[in-house]
Parts: C-alpha cells; sequence; structure tokens
C-alpha cells in the first residue's frame, strides 16, 4: 500500500507522467497556518536543476484541494496536487521490453503483469518524492521538531571540496555516484516509540526504505558499534555522546535522533549497459535515453527529512 | 504497539520475570502441520548456554494454548506462552532509581510513569525475543520460502577462528562484543513488496529494528553502494550479481533477499559504569549484577530469521 | 480517519465548498479496463435534480488523475477529483455561530477547534458521498459481485405509488421525511469474513454508518428475528430462507447477503426551528436558508451499494 | 483478524474446548490499579446459570499473565487467560458433517477447509465473548466513562414480569427466544469520532456485530427516525431530547450515547431440525445435544458495554 501512518497518514498517488502526482495527508491538526508558499523552501531543495542533478525543469507548484480554510488547516485531509507539465512520453516508450538495471521496470512489469505505466518509472519515478516532500512540510509543522539532514559523501568522498571535480569526471564517463545523507532531529521530547514492533528506528526505517535508491540506515554509532566494546558505545547518565543515536529500547531519550541513510549510485547512466529483452529473450545493449542525474543524492536530504518528520507527526 | 502485520499478525506480551511471555500469531493458514516438536529447533538455537551468552537456564518450553487441533493448525489464532521459572527479582530490585547505560530502564520509565516492570528489563527485556523466534518458526511455514542468517562478524573480527578468544578476553576485561549477522532469504518469488512505503526493505527494516540491540540495516551492496559507480553496482540482466539485494523499486525480483544487521555490543557489562541516581541526582557507580552475554549477537540470527519470516509471511 | 480497507483501501477529502473533493483507491488490480464513463450511471444515480432532491446542479464529472493509463487500471492508486463548481458560500456565512439542528455544525466546530469549514457542512457534507460512490464502481467491479439497492420506504410508507403525493405535502409543509434502502449482495462466495472482530456485518455496518444520516442497519430478519423463536429464524440446510442475511458466525454461507438501512429525514427544513447561538448563549429562531432535498434517501441506494461494495472488495 | 483497535487494540484467541481462551489488550494506560477482582463483577454478569442460561459451569477465574506489576498496570501488554476445565467434546464429534442450523459450523468448514475446531463451535463459540468481557473491564476503566446496557425485550415482550413464563413455556417447547439490549453511554465529552470513514456509530456497530447472534443495531431514534418528519426527529439546541444517540456527523456531541442491538433467539434448540449431512449430500433430522440457553440473549447486556467501552477506549 500507498500509505504511511495511523493517527498522521500519509497517502500518494500518481505516475512521473500521467495527469498529476500528488498527496492526502490526514490526521492534520486543525487551525495550523498553511499557504503554498509554505511548500516552496522544500520543493526547491529537492528540485531540479542543481549540479549533478538533471535538468528537466517542472513548475513543482503545489496545489492544495482541501483541508485548508481562509488559511488555516480544517482537521479534513489535506489533498495537495502537482501537475505533471514536462511529459515526453516517447523517451520511454522503447523501454517496455527492456527492463533497466537498477530500476523497477522489471518488478512492476511482474507485479502489475504488465499494466504498469511505463513512461518514466511510472509510479516508481523519483518525481514521487516531491508529494512526500510536500507532506513533510505539514509534519514539521505538526510535531514541531528540528530536522536537520545534510549530504555527508558522495560516492565516498567527504571532502566537499573534491565533489564538482567528482561530479564533473563521473558524468564525463557516463557514470554516476552515490551518497551518505545524515540526519539529526532536534527538540524530541523522552518517551515516543514502543519496544515491539514500533520502535522509533522501525518506524523511521521503515518510512527511509520507501525512498527510491536507499541501500541501508543506521542509527548513531550504527554498524561501527558492532566493532565496539560495551564500555565504549554505551551511553552513560547524564547523556552526552549519542551512540544509541537518541533511542533505548526503542523510546526517544530526549537526545537528537541521529541516523545516516546510504544511497545508491543513480540507476540510470549513459553507459551502454547489458540487458535482457523480456519478449525475445535476448541480451541487447541499452543506452537509456534522456539526461539524468550524476547523483541524485544531492536531491534527497530534504526526501529523508520529510519521512523523517512523518514518522515523528505520527508518533507524537 | 506490540504487534506486527497485517494478514499474517503478531501480538507480543510478557515480561522477563513475569508470570508468563508469550505471543498470539492471527491469519495462520488452516491446515499446517504444528505441534511443540516445530519450535525446538529454532528456540535452541536461541537459548542460553552457547559461549559467549549467558548461563541462566530456562525449560523455554512452548505452550500452545490455541489454533491447534489434531496436530493441524485450525486458522484460528495461535497462541503460545513460555512460563518464566528461573526469575530472580532480588536481583534488579536496586536498579530503580539507577538506569543502566545502553538499557531501556531510563526510557521506559519515563514512556510509563515509573510503571513499567523493573524485573530484568520487563518488557524490555531480549527475553521477549523466544516468543517472536516462535512466531518465526510459523511464518516460515506458511510462506515457505528459506532462510538463513548467521553471524559474520564479532567485534569487527571475521575469522571465526579468532572468536573464541576474543570472547574470553572480553570476557575477562568485564566488557562485551556486537556482531554481525547476514541473512539471505531463497525461493522467493518476484512481484512481492510495494513502492510507497511498504517496500520489501521498508517492511523487513521495520521488523529487524524492533530487536533489541540493532543499529543498522543494509540490503545487498548496502553502504558499499554508496561509494560505487551506477555501472558497477547495477544488476544487469539476466541477473547475476545481486548487488540490490534482491529488491528493486521496493519489489523482489526473484533473487534471494540479501541483508546484513548490525548488533551492538551486550549493554551489561561487568565492569563499573556511571550513571545517575534519577531520585538524588548524584553520579554513582553501577555495577550491574548477574552474569550476562559476552556477545548476545551470538543468538541473534534465528530472531533476524523470525522477523524476516514474519515479514514475507505477511506479504505472501 | 477518513480511510476504509486494508487491501482495498479508500481515501477521502474535500470540503462541499472548496476546490475540488475526491478520493484515492489503493490496491486496485492492475488490468482493469476504467475510463470516466464507467462512473458516470452511479453519479447520475446519485445526483441532484431526483423529485424530492435539491436542484443544485453540478457538473459532477471525475477528473482520473492516476493509475490509469491506455484506458486500463495500473495497480498504482486510482486519484479521482470532482471540481466544486456551484459554490455559494454566501449562504452559509451566518452559521457559524448558529448550528443546525441535526448537523455536524457544532460537533465539527468543537472537534476541530472552529477551524472547520462551515461552508455548506465543509467536509461533513453529504456531498462527500459522491467520491464514495466513484470509489464504489471500481469496487464493484474487482470483486465482481451483483449490488443491487433500492428504497423500500419513505417516512413510513411502504407503496412506491403513494410516493410523490407524500413528497409533495411534506415539501408544502416545509418539512422532510427518512426512509429505509434495502440492499442485496449476489454471487458473493462462502467463506469471506472472520468472526473476531472482523465478521461481514461488522465490516458493512462500519462502512454504512459512515454515510450522513444513518441510523440503523439490520440484516436477514434484523430487528424482526430478537421476536422470532429459534425454530422459526434458524436457516435449515439446504439454505432457502435467508434469516441470517447470507452471514453465519460472521463469515458468508453463500446465499445472498441482504441488510437493510434507516435513513433520517433531512436535517435542513424549510420550517423555522430552535436552536442556540453559540457565542451569546442565546436561543435563537433558525431558517436554514437554500434549498434541500425534501428526502435525501432517495439518493442513496447507490451510495448503499458503493460501501457495501468497498467492503467485499477489501474482503475479496 | 480477531483484532480491534488502533491505540487501545484487543486480540482474542482460544477455542471453546481447546486449553484455553484469552486476549491480549496492548495500549493499557501505564498505572491503572488493576486485579484479579476487578473482572469478577462483569464476568459473573455473563456466566452461566441464569435463568434461562445454560447450567455449564466454568470458574471463569482470568489469570493474568502479563502487563501488570505491583497491582498496576506497566504500559505493556496485559494478557489474561481463562482455562477451560469442562470440556466435553464428546457431544460435538457427530456434528462435523452435519452442520447445525444457525451456526457457524458449515461457514466454518468452508473458510478453514475442515480444519476448524468443531468441539462446542471452536473459536466461534459464545464462550470467546469471555475474554471480551475481561478486556472490556480495563477499556472502562481507561476511558472512565459511565457503561449500563440492559435487556429491553424478549421475544418481543417488554414487561420483565412476563418473561419468567415467556422463558419455561419456550424452554417446554423445546425452542429458544431473542432479545433487544439497549446501551447508555454517559459523560461521554463532545468531540469524539470521525466524519468518514470512523464515525462513532461505524466503530460501535462493527465491534457490536462481532457479538455471535446480532441482527441489528441502531442509534437514538434508530429505524423509528425514517418514519418520522425532519421537525421531530431533529435535536434542537441546546440539546434536550437524544434522536441522533448522541452522535452528530459521526462525532460525539455531549449527550449520552444511545444505542439499541438485536439478538436472535439461541441457535442450539432442543426441537429437531433438518439439515444437511455435508458428506453424504442427504437431508437429516438433527438434535442437537447439550443444555443450551433459553435465550442466550440474558447474558448480552455486559458483553456489549465490553465492546463498547472498547471502542470508546480506542478513540479517546
Amino acid at each position: 500500500m500507498n500509505t504511511f501512518g495511523r493517527k498522521f497518514r500519509v497517502q500518494v498517488f500518481g505516475e512521473s507522467h500521467g495527469e498529476a502526482i500528488g498527496v492526502v495527508i490526514d490526521g492534520v491538526k486543525a487551525g495550523m497556518p498553511l499557504c503554498k508558499e509554505d511548500f516552496m523552501e522544500d520543493i526547491l531543495r529537492r528540485k531540479s536543476g542543481a549540479k549533478g542533478t538533471t535538468p528537466r525543469i517542472e513548475a513543482d507548484e503545489p496545489e492544495i484541494l482541501s483541508g485548508v480554510f481562509e488559511g488555516h488547516t480544517t482537521g479534513a485531509p489535506v489533498a495537495i496536487i502537482f501537475r505533471n507539465m514536462n511529459t515526453r512520453s516517447g523517451d520511454y516508450d522503447s523501454l517496455k521490453d527492456v527492463p533497466r538495471p537498477g530500476h523497477a521496470d522489471y518488478t512492476a512489469a511482474v507485479k502489475f503483469e504488465g499494466f504498469n505505466d511505463p513512461r518514466g518509472g511510472g509510479h516508481f519515478s523519483g518525481r514521487m518524492t516531491l508529494p512526500v516532500v510536500a507532506a513533510g512540510v505539514i509534519a514539521k509543522k505538526q510535531c514541531g521538531f528540528a530536522f536537520s539532514a545534510c549530504l555527508k559523501e558522495i560516492g565516498g568522498e567527504k571532502d566537499r571540496e573534491k565533489w564538482p571535480d567528482l561530479l564533473a569526471m563521473t558524468a564525463r564517463e557516463g557514470d554516476s555516484l552515490g551518497g551518505i545523507v545524515e540526519c539529526r532531529i532536534e527538540d524530541v521530547p523522552a518517551g515516543l516509540g514502543n519496544p515491539f514492533f514500533d520502535s522509533v528506528e522501525s518506524l523511521i526505517s521503515h518510512a527511509v526504505f520507501s525512498i527510491p535508491g536507499v541501500r541501508g540506515i543506521e542509527f548513531g554509532d550504527g554498524f561501527g558499534a558492532s566493532r565496539m566494546k560495551g564500555s565504549e558505545h554505551n551511553d552513560c547518565y547524564p547523556l552526552k555522546k549519542n551512540g544509541a543515536g537518541g533511542v533505548n529500547g526503542g523510546i526517544t531519550n530526549g537526545t537528537p535522533i541521529v541516523f545516516r541513510v546510504a544511497f545508491k549510485p543513480t540507476s540510470s547512466i549513459a553507459k551502454t549497459q547489458k540487458t535482457l529483452n523480456i519478449k525475445s529473450g535476448e541480451t541487447v545493449d541499452l543506452n537509456v535515453p534522456g539526461r539524468h542525474d550524476v547523483c541524485f543524492a544531492l536531491r534527497t536530504p530534504v526526501i529523508v527529512e520529510a519521512v523523517a518528520a512523518i514518522v515523528l507527526a505520527d508518533m507524537a
């Protein structure tokens, strides 16, 4: 199902090249000021155009269909849509029988028996993260915590000064890069979450792994904790270090929630790749058409914030 | 909530030193052969006594209360309980005001306003993974896939031959170790899972992070994928390598699902630690009483399998 | 929450006089033919204009935003919106402090702290049944059962020939009428439903009571069963009579599901009514402006079918 | 699924003649005093032995397995079991191929492919209402509202003085009677519930229709409302009459919630009935063995209260 949450519930819909994509957010508190402008900062952070991201220009303007009256939320579901402007179906028609490596073309075709919308990945497109970001804006308002995510690594490189060269070089190679995003959530009270099965980490990882291209998540000391001694990893009281990432026994301890997310390199690359023609059974050469992000991870910090905010609005 | 699943639903209950711990499994298919003996192999894999795990001896014998008639499941909920035999309340009484570093003592007290059962971690005890393992046994039967998890690292050491010495040395230091478990799931058909928000990775990570002590999870190439080029990470068709861990766009692709889980070192250590007396506000020295696992990760492979099986039984 | 269902999930949104009302339907099977025209029959059955219903003319034209590609469902969520054309906010402004008897004006204001959209009942308007009817169209296709609901009584009168006079007379009095709708669902296989807590009757009644104005529901012999002997009420095998309404122990028995729904008289009447000015605390005379259905129950059979279809699509 | 609720979640399990029946209640507030004695009043109200109910004597003693420590709820799930003492499997063996009219024997066998426990109705037994009553006790404590249900009619007879004769006469005939229960819930604040699809009536009816033998439910003026004029049925402000049963637009208005539930006559009767031998296909005479309630509705008021309390604890 394309839904998350029990009390603050987010339902996304749409396809990359269909009429519109959108989201319905249910469980929004009544009386919060909300207008179109509130969405623009986060939408711009996610938007096309940054170095290393694709030049597809979309208005990305949210249309609020419901749940807001005289500039305030009404308590009824908030529906927001984004019209798809710049749709170029032609680019994708040839791909129907030739699944792109790293994409959902093949699995979507199996699951939906070939009826999935193949244009631009359809419902599986990274464009679907746009309504998620919109829902995140409302979630942030509603829970009131401070979310800040940023990219820490590109292609394993931590030094930001080297990123432009790395991106440029990889673009010239017709290849792509992944990255690691770190997210901190501050001002979270102690006591949120549950031991089984709805720990804070359970819910955050659930939401994070719905972002296309995530390969891993770790909290606090993360995978590094598995190589530490108990005496090193344990957070003694009063809490100073934060090896646990702000959560003990699934429940927030009042220190910031900290986690890192590993994004794979962009699947669409200019380099020729091998794939299978599903109809004929032949192995073929594939050149993915269109222009694509060298490193889509550049756009993801605001998406990570959004899904984390959706989780915390649902728990708070 | 202490529940997981929609179609195959698992509800756990109990406290480490209460009357009994247990689980209700709803959505079990009618007509599967099931008896007490079916549980013993997995229960033994999890059980106390292995090198590096605590000597607490519990019968760990499952009592099936419902849902089975004449040796077969009936389609009604299966309830299984485990009586707690070896309860030593006295060991834990002093801890009420002195939260153990790394444990849920503090967060549980905040969340439940001091009414949580403090004996042995109460509902937050690692003992709660026993009913989860029992649910996993039924889940494995129901989905019919092949689950195999094993420990790949202890304290960062990959060479199994060095583990006994490492464990012994760490025990002498009064300290503890973490580890990394890898889980493979084979015979999974293509087409399970959903793009938003119920990807296979979302659901597996949700369940995995309910196991006490998990710090991270990664699928396929995992965090390593963030350091690879697209041309290296992409799985070309026909699928041979498995950088994606068996999942594209949240949906299984028919290759094995592969993921790794990072466990922290055991929180309870013999070494003296600093903590806070919550009542007095003083920093105090703490010596956690009782005998504890040097490396509880040794017991976790079967628990990882169990939660993965619960997820897949719910999806299949 | 404004959602129903687990596998076939319906999320409604919108306000009577907002931008648009709509629905997202998740869990729609891929590959079903679906186009705008498929909705028109049921939309017309619900539409304004029938004798005894209000003359408000809306285009009521569905706009399918997602989930359909080349005339077939894709397996992704189907979003459908209806633009609100004929919005006359002015009619309702005065009502903000003066709740209309029988309406949700007062309870909505309490729940949403005065931020609810008051225009035409806002999210509580009977107009919200339009997207529900649209969802019902898809649900009927998906489950493939035969739904037929019709009005059996108006104002206690069973003789249809007397209805026109009764409606005309009540209109002249400035008053309104209720009615009883009977729904039959045929071609339902035995075995759907669950004993606790998701019996067929539980789920159908849950959905039916979300239709504004429902006061009661009964299955098979219904309230009459409470006055029968066991020997009269029991359905002997092979099943001929249907005192149980097609359900035993919460599970369909293969005979038609039959239930009746009681609708209250339209709340908005021309007659002057007493109410309270919430601000001043004074009792005041209220004349509800606008023209309203004498008997909105006339429109409800297709709505009852729709919610029943949503339930069965979710169970099937 | 055998579960109800999102925040206050009730999971039942067990079979009439199995090891034990029971319930897990999750979402119980920490810190409420709770002991075995708290359950006895409601358990006795439901218990066997009243005039017109069966003489089966069970200890019906609750065993609290978890969630309570030092006399207070801990915030962890509360599991309660009831051992089955007086099991007489022999009584029911012959029924396997011969479904009893009015019971779930046939539908259970279809749904669970013959693997359902047939002894005494198995999981479909009225005995399953015992753990529901136990959950109701906790629900009542948690929400703090005042629930009072009582039987208003037996076999259509409203005069209580005539009930003993009616029951005795029907017993002599080897037949059975139904009844109508009215439930009032007082001290409920305005503002609980939701318009779509989780109206107060939706949730209460959902829970009520999980009680075996319910044929109908109505709120406030109920089916009678369909025969009233709007001017008669509307509740004017300030609220005095309660035609709406305490709910407008799905949301409580602060007056008592009032509803009535129709129970069918007991299905098991001494009179010979016709049924089908499923194996042979022959119509046969059936004499249901054992002694049964003439009117099981006599026991149901406390069950109706329990499910209503579960609903309100989940909403509050």
